[in-house]
């Protein structure tokens, strides 16, 4: 008897059914992801072939690793949740860093992350606008092709600032150790 | 097609086979552990039914969460590896931490591991002597009962250094987050 799934684990499901709509799928760095029309996400593991789809990707929600006391309070403040029924856009960002990344100590990438990358200060000025939900994916039972999933949700008159929110991140010097990275455009069904 | 596991990944197989004699399981906090004569380990991911085994726990080896770079070079310099031929006994110990810890973040977590609890400068005072591989349980895709398992290997002459070791450890503040822990001692059949 296989014992239960992680509760925070989450399958990022794409195929012909779900109830968001791949609009673009844009490939940013390494390997494309398959092209797809439709993505649902649902929680525990799911096979491709059992649900039919094109592929499936899992990442699970846990603890914070880099934001500080103060970073985290203007976080919990300002942020909201997913499912908001403005929020009729959304974009799944999967990236994978560099080996290198990896190697390095926690403070070293706290450092730079934060210190010289200003990762969640850029977010939190797009708060609450752009909601945002953060999957792990490099430490479950099977290999993922990525480290990491982030999952976002905003209204069409915020889709401007998500792009400057996109592009103000890439721009950091923590950017420089993503290896692989996708993008996907959605819109809800 | 189940994707390849997580190379990462290893089981901790208990029942009745096994290069590891379970001399003693003792239940230090929460519910125990069952009794089993045996232990192996191995790569991958492996459910009790098919390997006839009374419990299986599972953990990945990761990036690391709490050294800074000058313990992470003292670690480098001092530390051995598992396997050494003189290394003929070793000691499991499966640990779950409370939610409280969990809910902290980074820094704070950091703080009461080492700044107070100076839990990687009292594993260095051990060191060689003591080897020590920790494996992360908490963000696999299936529930596991605990968080992390250690597990340590060194010559029958270091087992009294290992008790003082334990105890050390077991007077910190940050000891004071577990909420259930188990330890197995074991020798090399």
């Amino acid at each position: 008897m296989m014992p239960p799934y992680n509760t925070r684990l989450h399958a990022f499901i794409a195929g012909h059914e779900g109830p968001w709509v791949i609009q673009e799928s844009r490939r940013i760095l390494g390997a494309p992801l398959e092209k797809a029309s439709r993505l649902r996400i649902e929680s525990g593991w799911h096979d491709a072939a059992s649900t039919h789809a094109v592929w499936v990707l899992h990442g699970a929600t846990s603890n914070e690793r880099y934001v500080n006391q103060e970073e985290k309070s203007l976080l919990v403040s300002r942020q909201e949740g997913l499912g908001r029924a403005q929020a009729t856009q959304a974009v799944m960002i999967p990236i994978q860093k560099k080996p290198e990344w990896w190697a390095m100590t926690q403070e070293e990438r706290r450092r730079i992350f934060e210190e010289r990358s200003r990762h969640t200060r850029i977010g939190l000025d797009y708060l609450p606008a752009i909601a945002r939900r953060l999957h792990h994916c490099r430490d479950l039972t099977h290999a993922e092709p990525f480290d990491f999933i982030t999952w976002f949700e905003f209204a069409p008159a915020d889709a401007d600032a998500f792009d400057r929110l996109l592009q103000a991140l890439r721009q950091t010097e923590e950017w420089r150790y993503v290896q692989r990275e996708a993008e996907l455009r959605l819109t809800r069904a």
